[in-house]
C-alpha cells in the first residue's frame, strides 16, 4: 500500500478510483458536520452543490422530516433548517432524519468525487476510524483536502497528515506529499486547537462569531462511524 | 507583502500578475541549470517545451554558437549539444552563448507563466539574492514549484519554503500554504542533501546514475543572479 494526498484541490475531471480508496477531509466544517450527524443516528446525508439544488431536491424528494442544513459566508443560509456547525446536528435534533446539505467547499468536493468507487468522509473526530478502514479495504488511501478555488486548506492537510502518520506506523508507504503532510501534523500535534485558530479558515469562522466550532472540530478520535460516500449519498454502514 | 506559494502545480491558463512577483523553483534541475549557465556568462536561455521547438527554433534563429540543451527521463536527449545537469554549463562551454533548453517539467512551468509580467527563476543556490529582489519589487511573491504532471515536489517546495524563511525574517506575512512551506524547510534544513537524495525525484536520478547533480543543486547562497524571464527569454539584468 502508498499512500497519498493531494496537497491542493486538484480540477481533475476524469479522476480514476480504480484499487484507490479516496478520503475526503473538509474539518471546517463539512465532514466534521456529516460525522456528527451520522454518528447522531442522522439516517444519510445528501451533498449538494447550490443552495437551489438544496431546495429543489427537499421539494422533489419529500422524505418526512428532511432536514436542509449548510452555510454560505459560514452562516445558515435563509430558510434552511440548519447552519454547517457541528453542534447544530444533535441527536434530538437528526436523529432518524435526511439531512440535505451544501456548504461551500466541502460538498462541492464530494460531488467531484462522486464517480469514485470508495470514498470516505474524514475529519479530525474520526481519524483513527478511518485508517483502520482503509487498511481494511487494503487499496492505496488518496486524501483529498476540500480547500477552496484552488486553495490550500492548512487544517484538512495537518487532519490527512494525522492519519498518514497513523498509516505509516502500520507499515503503509507514504509519497513526498503524504510525507510533508505528516511533517506537518507532527508540527502542530501538541495544540491542533491553536492551529485552527490561526488556519486562514479559523480566523475567517472567529470573524463571523463560529468559533466555538473550533474545538469541537479538532476532538481526535471521538467518532468510530466512516461515513461512505455512494450513489449521491452519506451512510454509515 | 504578502507571499505565497503554490503546493502544487496548478493548470492556471489566466493566471493574472498584477501587483505579484512568480518564482520559478524546479531545483532537480532546470531551474539550477538556468542559473548556473545565466552566472557562467551564457547571455540568454530560450526555454521550449518540445524536443521539435527546440531543434526548429536553432534552425530559424541561427545565432552562432547557440547550444540546445535538455533532458527526457533525465537524459541528455540525442542531438543535444547539453543535457540537464548544471554541471556541463560551465563558463568554457556556455560564455558568451544563447541556450535553448527544454526540460520535462520545468521549461513548461516557465512557458506556462510567460505571460505574467514579473518572473523570477530560483534554486537554492540564488534564493538569497531572489528574496532581496523580491523585497525591491515591492510586489507579492508567488513560488511556482515545477513538479510534474499534477504533482508534489518537495524539493522545489523546500526551497520554496527557505524563501519564506527569509522573507518572513523581513516582515513579510506568511499565507498558510507559505507557513507550510517553511515549516517543510526548517524540518529538513540541517540536511539538504538528505532531503534531495530521499525526496521521488532525487531518486530517480540517482537511478539513471545522475547521483552527482544532486549536491550542486542543494548548495545554498553560491549565486547572485537572478534570471529574468521576460519576452521569451530568460537573462540576467
Amino acid at each position: 500500500m502508498r499512500a497519498d494526498i493531494e496537497l491542493m484541490p486538484q480540477d481533475i475531471p476524469d479522476r480514476k478510483g480504480g484499487g484507490k480508496v479516496f478520503v475526503v477531509i473538509d474539518v471546517l466544517r463539512a465532514t466534521t458536520t456529516i460525522i456528527e450527524a451520522l454518528s447522531n443516528g442522522c439516517t444519510d446525508v445528501i451533498p449538494v452543490v447550490t443552495v437551489d439544488e438544496a431546495f429543489d431536491l427537499a421539494k422533489r424528494v419529500p422524505i418526512e422530516g428532511t432536514l436542509i442544513g449548510g452555510e454560505r459566508g459560514g452562516l445558515k443560509v435563509k430558510g434552511f433548517d440548519l447552519g454547517n456547525s457541528p453542534r447544530e446536528y444533535t441527536r434530538d435534533v437528526v436523529s432518524g432524519k435526511r439531512v440535505i446539505l451544501t456548504t461551500t467547499n466541502g460538498t462541492k468536493a464530494l460531488r467531484s468525487i462522486a464517480a469514485c468507487e470508495n470514498v470516505l468522509v474524514a475529519g479530525f473526530t474520526n481519524a483513527h476510524a478511518v485508517v483502520q478502514r482503509c487498511l481494511a479495504l487494503k487499496a492505496d488511501p488518496v486524501m483529498v483536502p476540500a480547500g477552496g478555488e484552488r486553495k490550500f486548506s492548512l487544517e484538512d492537510v495537518v487532519c490527512g497528515g494525522m492519519m498518514m502518520d497513523l498509516l505509516e506506523r502500520e507499515g503503509v508507504a507514504l509519497t513526498d506529499a503524504a510525507r510533508a503532510a505528516c511533517i506537518l501534523y507532527r508540527t502542530f500535534a501538541h495544540d491542533l486547537l491553536e492551529m485552527a485558530r490561526n488556519s486562514e479558515h479559523g480566523r475567517e469562522l472567529i470573524r463571523v462569531g463560529l468559533e466555538d466550532d473550533l474545538a469541537l472540530c479538532v476532538q481526535t478520535n471521538v467518532s468510530s462511524s466512516v461515513p461512505v460516500f455512494r450513489d449521491g449519498s452519506i451512510r454509515v454502514d
